[in-house]
C-alpha cells in the first residue's frame, strides 16, 4: 500500500524555453511600449533626424555582470547628454574634487538644459546642463590638452567595457550647428571657468556628444555607476566611489532636465537621457538600465525609455529610497569553542583547560555584505557578553564590505586591542579592494592575526588558551600504544602482541603517509609529531598529535578516502591490516573492543559534525 | 618543549568600559562640536528664544532598534518644521496618493521655506515649505475634522514610539505671531487647496509645530523613515513603504531649505531641520540620527546638527548613493540530493532510484535580505543548469525580502509552474509581512508546497522522485531481523538466538518510545512503521522506516541522548542490553560483527554530516 503517492509529475518538453522572470518583464515592456510612437525625433542637429524611429532596444545589466537584451540593443546611436555624468566623474577623478567643485555648482537650475544663465558666482548651476558639461570638457582639456578627447573616449569605453567610436557625420553636424554652445563657452571663459582656447574645448565637447553607443553599452555604463565605479562585466575599477556617488547625486538633483523633483518622487532611479534617443538609469547596488528609441517628448527625453524606467520602478517597487535591510543579517553563526571546537584531536589535559575556558574564544561567522548597520550589530553583541580573550571573525562568506562597514570594523579592532583582546581573521580574500581599506586602518595593530582557514584560526586560538592556563603542547613527546583511545581497554598482553606486529616508521615534515584512493592495507598509531587528514578537495578533516590513530577506517573500508600528511617530523607504528586480522582472531575480545572504540570515536566525531551543522542552520 | 608558546595575553581590568565604536564616534562628535557656538537661537517666535543654547544632544537609532545617546538627548524641544515629513506621510496614507499629489507639488521651489509663492498651478511647490505643510494639515483636517490634531499627535507618537505632548507656551506664541502663515493659508484656500475653515487648519498646523520631542525621539522617528515605516524600537508598522519612500524623496529634493543640491551632494542623507534646534537624518536601511542644539545658521539649520550629519557621512562614507552589494550574496548553499540527502534512512531500492535521479531535486539555501538583484541571480542559476523536477527554496535564514525581491520570486514560481516544476518552500516565518506579498502573488499556483523544516521538504521531494520512477514506499510492510544493516553478516543461528531474547512491541502514532536522559537499557529493531529521532532542542536527527535500528547507541552509551517517537503505528523488537551482553559472550564473532556494523553506520552518517558542513562552509 502506498499512502503517500501524489499526483504524477508531468514531463515538460521544453525547459530550454524557461527564462529568468526579469528578462520576461523586459520582453513585455518591449512589446507594450513598441506601440508608443508619440513625440518626435530630434532634428535640431540635422544628422540626428536620420535615425530610424522604429528602433527600440532595452538592455539591463546586473551588478554581477549579466546583461539582458531585448530588441535593437546593438544599434549604434550618439550618446549626446548621456556623456555628461561620465565626463563629470572623470573630471572629479582627474583634477580632484576641490578644483571641479569650485568651478561648477551642484544646484538644479530650474532652466532648460541649454540655458546660458549662470549662477550667482557666474559658474554653471550643475554639470548636467550644457554650461556645466562644457565646463567639465574644459577642465579635462586643462589637464590633458590636445589628448583631452582621446582621454574621454577611452574613459567612456571603460564604462562600457569596449572601445567606443565617434559618429563623424553627427560630429560634423554638431559642430556646424553649435553656436549656442559656443556662446556658452565664451561666457564661461569670460567668467574664467574655461581657461583654454574655447574652440578647442568646444571641439572636445562636440566629439564627446558624438560618441556612438548601443542600448547594451548604456546598460553596462549605468551598471558601472550602480556598482560604485566597478564595471560588473569586465571587473575594471573605472572610477572612485567618491566620483560615482557625487555623479549620481547631480543626476538625482538635476539629471532629468526640468522635472528632477518629479523624477525622484515618481521613479526614484538616478537617470540621464540624451537627444540621440538614449536613456540610462542607475539604481545603486542593483542594476543599470539602458534603452534606445529615438521618439522624444517635449522635455527631450525618449518617450519609450521613460516608460521603461517607470514600468521597472513601479512593477518592482524599485524606488532608491525604498530600501530595507536587517542589521542581524550578517551573523550566520556566533559561538564559542565549547560549542564547536577545532578539528584538532586534543589530549586530556588540553581538553580539560579548553572545557573550563571555552568562553575565552568567541567565533563570529559572517556572511553577505558588511554594512555599517551589520558591523555595528556585531560590535554590540561583543560588548554585551562576557569578554573573550580571543575573537575570530570568519569572513569567508563575506562577499563585500561597504566603506562604512570597513571603517567601523577597523574601529572595533582598535577597541578590542585597547582591551587586550586578540582579533583573528579567517577566510579573507586578500586581493579584494575592500580589505585593503581595513588593512590601512589597522596598520600597526599588534593584536591582529590572519589565517586562511577558520579551523586553523580556531586551533591557534585554542592553543593560546591552553598556554594561558599553564598547559604545554609538546609535539616532540612520544606516546605508547597503551595511550591510544582506539586501544583503550586492551590488556597488557594484547598490547604487547599488537606492538610485535607493528613497525615503527619515521616521516619528514610534509611527507604524504597515506594517499586517498590507495588500498587501505594498514592502520597507524601516531607516536610523536603532528599529522593532518585532508580530503582530495582540500578540506581538512582533522589534525592529530601523538597518541591518536589514523588510517583506522581500514578496519571498515578497503580504500583510503583521505590523504594523511606529516605537519612536522613524526613517528608512527604501522600495523598491516592482514596482521591485525590475525591478531583479532587470536584475541576476539580485543577485536570487539577495538571495534567498539572505533564506533565510539566515530560517534564523538558525529556529535561534533552535527553540532556544526546545527550552528550553521539554526535561525 | 613548547614550540608554539606565544607572548602572554595580558589580563584587562575593565571590559565594562568597552564601547561599540559607533558610540565612541558620537562621543567624539559631541566633544568636538560642543565648542561650536556660532549662529543664533531662533527668536522670530518669542518663546523659542528661551531655549538654553548650551544644550546639545546626539542620538542615533539603528534599524535593529538600538538607540545610542550622547549628551542632552532627553531635553524636550519643539519639533517645528521636522513635523512636515511625518504629516506628509500621514496625509499620503490617510487620503491616498492621488488626492495628496494633486494638491501639492514635489519640485524644489528655490525660495525660502516661508515663501508665499505658489507654483504655476497655484499649488504649493512641495510639502517641505510652509505652504505645502499647511496644505497637508488642511488635508488631514478635511479627513478628520476636529480630531485632526489629535490624529497627527498620535501618528507622530507612533514614529517616536511614545506619546508626545504639546508645548502650550510655544503654541500660544506661534499662534500669536503666525500671520505670515495665515496669509499663506488664505491664499491656499483661494486656490482651493484648503477647503476647510482656514483658522481651524492653521490651529492644527501651529499645534503640530509645537509638539515636544527629544533628540532621542527624533532619532527613532528618523530610523522609522529609514526602516520603511516600521518603528525599529516598537516594531510597529507606522506608515506604508510608499508613503515613506515618497517622503524621503521630497526631503531629498527639498528638505534642507535652500541648499538641497548641496546637501545631497555633500552629505547624501535625506534630512529635515526645525528652527527649534532639531535636525533629523534618515539613511535608508541603515540608521536614523537625531540631534538637538539651538544655535542656528543663516539657513535656519542647527549649526552643531549640520556638523554631526556631515561628520557621520564623511567619516563613514555614508552617502546614500554610495551603495554596494553582491548579487551572489544570498545563496549559502546550492546542491542536489546527491550531495546532501534528507535524514531519512532509505531502503536499497529507494536509494537506487534517488542515486540515479539526484539531479531532479535542487536545493537553494538562501540567506540575508532578498533583493531584486539576489533573486534575479538565483533565477539565472536555475535557468542555466539541467532542469530539476522539484526545487526547494530554504528561507529559514532569510531575514527580509524587498518588495522587488518578493515580486521577482513570485514571478519565478510562475515560470517554474509553467514548466511543471514543483516549488517547495521551507523555513518561512508566515507571520512576516514580506511573505504576505509573495502569498498574494502566488495565489492559485498549484505547484507550490510549504514545509516548516528543510529536512522534511527534502524528504517529501525524495518521495516524489521515488514515486515518479515507479518505486513504492510501503510503511505497512514488515521486515525481519535478517534485513537489519546492524545485524548484517550474522548467521541464521545467531539471528535466531537474538530473536529469542527480543520482545515484539507495538506503538501508537505519536507515542514516545525512547526519552532523552533515560538510562539506555535496550536497543530496538524497527519491524514496521516509521519513527523519528529528535534531540531535546527539537532538531530532528533521522527518520527511520522498517528494517532500521534505533536506540543502538546503547551499545556505547549509558544514557539516551535523543527522543524517539512513532510517526505512525509501528512495531519493533526490543532487545534488553543486559541480554544482548549475554548474547555477545556466547557469540563473540557476532558481537564483533555488530560493533563493526555500528561503526560502519556511524561512518556513513559522519560522511553525510561532513558533506553538509562542507556545503555550508564552502566559498
Amino acid at each position: 500500500m502506498n499512502i503517500l503517492r501524489s499526483a504524477t509529475i508531468p514531463h515538460p518538453n521544453n525547459w530550454a524555453g524557461a527564462k529568468p522572470p526579469l528578462l520576461r518583464f523586459l520582453d513585455r515592456c518591449h512589446a507594450d511600449f513598441a506601440a508608443e510612437s508619440g513625440g518626435a525625433v530630434a532634428d535640431y542637429i540635422p544628422e540626428l533626424g536620420k535615425a530610424d524611429p522604429d528602433h527600440f532596444g532595452i538592455s539591463l545589466a546586473t551588478i554581477d555582470g549579466h546583461v539582458y537584451e531585448v530588441g535593437d540593443t546593438r544599434i549604434p546611436f550618439t550618446i549626446q547628454s548621456m556623456s555628461k555624468p561620465f565626463v563629470f566623474a572623470l573630471a572629479l577623478d582627474t583634477l580632484g574634487a576641490a578644483r571641479v567643485e569650485s568651478a561648477i555648482g551642484v544646484e538644479p537650475s530650474g532652466d532648460p538644459f541649454n540655458s546660458i544663465r549662470l549662477n550667482s558666482e557666474n559658474h554653471p548651476f550643475n554639470p548636467m546642463v550644457n554650461a556645466g558639461a562644457i565646463a567639465c570638457s574644459g577642465l579635462i582639456h586643462e589637464a590633458k590638452g590636445g589628448g583631452a578627447f582621446e582621454y574621454i573616449r577611452q574613459a567612456l569605453g571603460r564604462f562600457a567595457g569596449r572601445e567606443l567610436d565617434v559618429d563623424e557625420a553627427v560630429y560634423a553636424s554638431e559642430s556646424a550647428t553649435g553656436d549656442r554652445n559656443r556662446a556658452i563657452g565664451y561666457l564661461l571663459r569670460n567668467s574664467d571657468v574655461i581657461k583654454d582656447n574655447v574652440s578647442e574645448v568646444l571641439d572636445v565637447y562636440f566629439r564627446q556628444c558624438s560618441i556612438q553607443v548601443t542600448a547594451r553599452d548604456t546598460a553596462v555604463m549605468a551598471a558601472t555607476l550602480a556598482n560604485r565605479g566597478i564595471n560588473p562585466v569586465t571587473g575594471e575599477h573605472v572610477m572612485t566611489p567618491y566620483a560615482i556617488s557625487r555623479t549620481l547625486s547631480v543626476m538625482t538633483s538635476s539629471g532629468m532636465y526640468d522635472f528632477a523633483g518629479e523624477w525622484i518622487y515618481r521613479v526614484g532611479i538616478p537617470a540621464k537621457s540624451g537627444v540621440g534617443g538614449g536613456i540610462l538609469a542607475a539604481l545603486p547596488a542593483r542594476l543599470g538600465l539602458g534603452s534606445y528609441s529615438p521618439w522624444l517628448d517635449k522635455h527631450g527625453n525618449s518617450v519609450r525609455g521613460v516608460k521603461v524606467c517607470e514600468a521597472l520602478s513601479s512593477h518592482y517597487d524599485l524606488h532608491m529610497l525604498n530600501r530595507s535591510d536587517n542589521a542581524r543579517n550578517s551573523i550566520i553563526a556566533d559561538y564559542n569553542i565549547g560549542k564547536s571546537p577545532s578539528r584538532r584531536s586534543r589530549r586530556a589535559h588540553e581538553r580539560k583547560i579548553l572545557a573550563a575556558h571555552h568562553q575565552d574564544v568567541r567565533v563570529f561567522e559572517l556572511v553577505g555584505t558588511l554594512s555599517l548597520a551589520n558591523v555595528d550589530y556585531v560590535s554590540r553583541q561583543l560588548a554585551a557578553k562576557p569578554r573573550p580573550q580571543l575573537v575570530i571573525f570568519d569572513l569567508r562568506r563575506v562577499a563585500s564590505i561597504t566603506r562604512a562597514g570597513a571603517r567601523l570594523l577597523a574601529e572595533e579592532f582598535h577597541e578590542l586591542a585597547h582591551f587586550h583582546v586578540t582579533v583573528i581573521l579567517s577566510g579573507i580574500k586578500r586581493s579584494s579592494v575592500d580589505w585593503k581599506a581595513i588593512g590601512e586602518w589597522t596598520e600597526g595593530l599588534s593584536n591582529l592575526r590572519n589565517f586562511y582557514l577558520l579551523d586553523t584560526a580556531i586551533e591557534w586560538a585554542e592553543d593560546q588558551v591552553v598556554y594561558r592556563y599553564g598547559g604545554a603542547i609538546d609535539f616532540l613527546e612520544t606516546t605508547e600504544l597503551s595511550e591510544q583511545p582506539l586501544l583503550a581497554g586492551l590488556t597488557e598482553e594484547e598490547l604487547t602482541d599488537l606492538a610485535s606486529i607493528g613497525t615503527l616508521r619515521t616521516y619528514q615534515a610534509g611527507e604524504k603517509i597515506v594517499a586517498a584512493g590507495d588500498a587501505a592495507t594498514s592502520l597507524f598509531f601516531l607516536r610523536s609529531g603532528v599529522v593532518h587528514v585532508t580530503l582530495p578537495d582540500g578540506i581538512r578533516l582533522a589534525t592529530l598529535t601523538a597518541g591518536m590513530a589514523f588510517g583506522e577506517m581500514a578496519l571498515l573500508e578497503t580504500h583510503r578516502s583521505a590523504d594523511v600528511l606529516a605537519d612536522m617530523a613524526a613517528t608512527a607504528y604501522e600495523v598491516p591490516i592482514r596482521d591485525f586480522e590475525r591478531f583479532r582472531k587470536q584475541h576476539p575480545k580485543a577485536g570487539e573492543r577495538v571495534m567498539r572504540n572505533l564506533a565510539q570515536l566515530l560517534a564523538d566525531r558525529l556529535i561534533v559534525a552535527n553540532a556544526k551543522v546545527n550552528l550553521l542552520t539554526a535561525n
